[in-house]
């Protein structure tokens, strides 16, 4: 950020007046510009004992595997979001459930949370976002070819309570090793 | 928003290519400035059968009483945000326990979670934003004077649950009535 988006002059970084962190302030205005973690919503699209998931049209993970979902917009719910988000990606209409998992990505600054849902009906389809789109049972989720571990992490969880068929909710952090490797280290 | 905070030129609001909602877009380099919900992570500090609420320093609703909260920072996880707003606002360290309630605010683009926690020891006090602190019995929550409808529902959640010992994780909408009264519909 260099620029105020209000008045258009150049933003400063330092702590603001009762603030302990840098934030951009407009020299001319003073306008604090807050930034802040954006949510991303995302669902796991059931039908019987499958799951539908989105081959990625579009970096990063072009060619892997994931659960449909995007950023959650304003004016809209977390529910609204993922049943957007399904629609968009893989032309599929569902029943949410509930909240299922709740992962914190600080290095890129996203929560993402994943809504347990029911396929309304068959006529899914690639969405503009996915080259192609399939319901897997569990012996056929493409494991090695999962895009995120967000998603990987939540289909592992799913067929591990579906066994009981009790769903809590689950949250966990992803984050970075050293060497920029991500791993998951979960809330429980 | 005016102007574009990378290059400082004027911005339109209109709709993307391949987008289906109105961005401000700089008319000059053409980065789009997407404009998503925020967080707010909030806490249920519990010692014994009493609750830690904070009395309101700031606006809006100076003098009611709340949970403590505030917005997630970027580089930081939820637990970490409700923990750091749970010391800022009462001066209170806690151990979270997990998620309880999430609220969607469409109206202001907010969602907020509220995590079950256990004070660690009774240091507590008002810090900057609030005007006491103060732990309460169920049958002493000041309910008339409570700040927000979502912090409200929260406790009556928590002291319903608190029966049986269980805490499934439970997410409402906080919505507008047409004369702009705030209601909450649950989603189960």
């Amino acid at each position: 950020m260099n620029f105020c988006h209000t008045c258009g002059k150049q933003v400063s970084l330092k702590i603001p007046d009762n603030d302990d962190r840098k934030r951009y302030v407009c020299d001319n205005c003073g306008e604090i510009h807050y930034q802040n973690p954006r949510i991303i919503v995302c669902t796991i699209p059931c039908f019987e004992d499958r799951i539908l998931l989105c081959r990625r049209a579009i970096e990063p993970r072009l060619g892997f595997w994931t659960l449909p979902g995007g950023f959650m917009e304003n004016e809209e719910t977390t529910l609204e979001g993922a049943t957007r988000e399904t629609l968009e990606e893989a032309c599929a209409r569902i029943k949410i459930h509930g909240l299922y998992t709740l992962f914190n990505l600080p290095h890129i600054n996203q929560v993402h949370l994943f809504y347990r849902s029911s396929l309304l009906d068959l006529d899914y389809a690639a969405g503009a976002e996915s080259l192609e789109v399939e319901l897997f049972r569990q012996d056929e989720i493409p494991w090695e070819e999962i895009a995120f571990p967000a998603v990987g992490n939540t289909l592992e969880l799913y067929f591990r309570d579906l066994v009981h068929g009790e769903f809590p909710v689950r949250s966990a952090d992803v984050l970075l090793t050293d060497d920029g490797k991500r791993y998951i280290k979960s809330h429980h």
